[in-house]
């Protein structure tokens, strides 16, 4: 394990997609979004993930220079082709497009297609935040999950976010995998070479499986909720529905069509629409009461579920997001930890691009 | 068990609600909520709920003639008082100004305070189909969930229900709690006096039960994903988002605070807000791309998987929906089943009003 400082790691990020062609604003917000990711916790979509951008923008899957633009627009919806670009630059102008129009008529949606991975859900939603609003956001990604019954993986891990804002109280801001454990749990795993719980995967015939790598050898993750007994069906309807806003509504791959981000998997010949699909809302606070009045609110909601009577006196109950401040306050002092393989892919992209990390 | 044709109970289903004294037309709607129930094979939310609006009615807590009124809108919000009414009655016209809103701007959300129990959440998000709009639903309920760590019960079932219109196939309608499992599973296995599986429900001491009694004892239901391992903090998140967009976004009471629907809990003296609370969302698919592009493209989602290679030849993968529209087809033809308590509840309610069943 080796701990970075969290400016010098984002200089580093921000010069390598300058390297690979973005403008700086782009290479600036790009390295904001995976640095957020390192910082609250999320280790899997930080800069673990950067050596796999540069292979699909050396394949010619993500531009540097993307050519984004709205297709479609109502009052209160927007549709943005991506023009194949990294996601985490797509996808703050996809916010920010949802935000403009809640500003105007109350509420803004956009759907977003031929764009590519997008960091986490959660730094996207809590852009609302600032602006009074409440922050929805929701992606496709590889098709490595099981419906209920099937063995064959249909949907990605399709996140959802949320974020709420409160006053004296910091926002809640929910940012979860809809199935039982997010893939890079299962990455960590299969790094330590360790089990997995029952109920995480499955294997290709469809058996309960403990062993991470069981994924790499057409095994599935389970839909949140494990087994049919246990409500799996509930998780294979939310990552459905996150399929279908996020890719039906604009026009992107999905389903098993989506363009897989792992290696292990073929990329299809066929598609049903372009690139990966994102989906962002906003929704003005003041459009349905006071915000003052809400926040006020909030802030008595979160104190209450603090105070529910813990199980266990030692684990409190937890607000959404809790976990992730506790990790940013701690990281941006104490530096981010990165695993040797990560340190490793980050010193040989450093001496591709002749960069100092 | 005695079989009931749909018809006659859905005449005497409305004839109670006009002895309640509701006007025609709203006995009308809310028996076509609670007979879509039965009709569905959601047992637990159809005409077995009778006697309790019944009793919230004999109590003063649902009044048949409410005043229901728009507090507050934007051209694509709104926020609905309603007036203590039966949620039956106030759910319809709240998706309708969603679906009035949509037609204007593109989408229309609709936040409700004051209101009581709206029967099942799909009922609502059907009513977008036919204008070629995905409809959303939720509300919150009576505090019987345990958030992860906690012994404590700080939410309702909450459940979400989707519905998005396909072309050639059948519409994809997702409804669901945001539990491991519903409360009326739980109401059957208390009534059959069988277990339930682990997983789905603690004690009052916040250890694992599989008595179904232990909810009226203290105890609570568990999130989607049952414990932490397998993603019940997705669960509470789920359940919260529910509560938050519900209830503190309208201004009805939150949380614990929810006036409770089952009679072994008390009704809180202090409250934060008024009844309880929905949500609802209508979007135009034609805000985001052409609506027959969107319903092929429907057809194609659904068909694939349909087609999803099955773990066992005889489950096939399921689409959202399928289950609830196999048992409607039989039930039209078969009748209703019902339960000899609950067809006992519908002989006294008869007799009290001088109807016959």
């Amino acid at each position: 394990m080796q701990l970075h400082q969290y400016e010098s790691l984002l200089d580093f990020t921000k010069k390598v997609f300058i390297k690979m062609g973005c403008p700086e604003a782009d290479a600036d917000t790009a390295a904001d979004v995976l640095l957020a990711a390192d910082l609250r916790g999320i280790d899997s979509h930080g800069v673990a993930r950067l050596s796999s951008y540069i292979r699909l923008w050396e394949q010619g899957r993500i531009k540097a220079r993307p050519k984004i633009t709205v297709v479609h627009e109502t009052p209160s919806t927007g549709v943005i082709d991506g023009g194949s670009g990294l996601g985490m630059v797509v996808a703050p102008q996809a916010m920010q497009l949802a935000i403009d129009k809640a500003a105007q008529v109350g509420t803004g949606w956009v759907a977003v297609k031929n764009s590519n991975h997008y960091g986490i859900a959660g730094y996207h939603v809590m852009q609302a935040l600032e602006h009074d609003m409440i922050g929805i956001s929701m992606t496709n990604a590889s098709p490595l999950v099981v419906p209920t019954f099937s063995r064959e993986r249909m949907l990605g891990t399709n996140p959802i976010a949320v974020a709420f804002p409160a006053n004296e109280e910091p926002p809640f801001v929910a940012d979860f995998a809809t199935t039982t454990a997010a893939y890079g749990k299962l990455e960590l795993l299969q790094f330590k070479n360790e089990q997995a719980p029952l109920g995480w995967i499955q294997d290709s015939e469809g058996n309960p499986s403990r062993d991470p790598h069981s994924i790499s050898n057409g095994g599935g993750l389970l839909p949140l909720g494990s087994d049919r007994e246990h409500g799996s069906h509930k998780g294979y309807c939310l990552g459905a529905m996150v399929d279908i806003f996020s890719a039906v509504l604009p026009g992107a791959n999905y389903g098993p069509w989506v363009p897989p981000y792992v290696t292990f998997l073929d990329k299809k010949t066929e598609l049903v629409g372009k690139g990966i699909g994102h989906f962002f809302g906003a929704l003005r606070v003041d459009a349905f009461r006071p915000a003052e009045e809400f926040k006020s609110h909030m802030d008595q909601w979160i104190r209450r579920f603090r105070q529910a009577a813990p199980v266990d006196a030692e684990d409190k109950v937890l607000i959404p997001g809790d976990p992730e401040r506790e990790c940013e306050k701690q990281r941006l002092t104490e530096g981010i930890p990165l695993l040797h393989p990560v340190a490793a892919d980050l010193s040989a992209i450093a001496e591709k691009f002749g960069l100092v990390l």
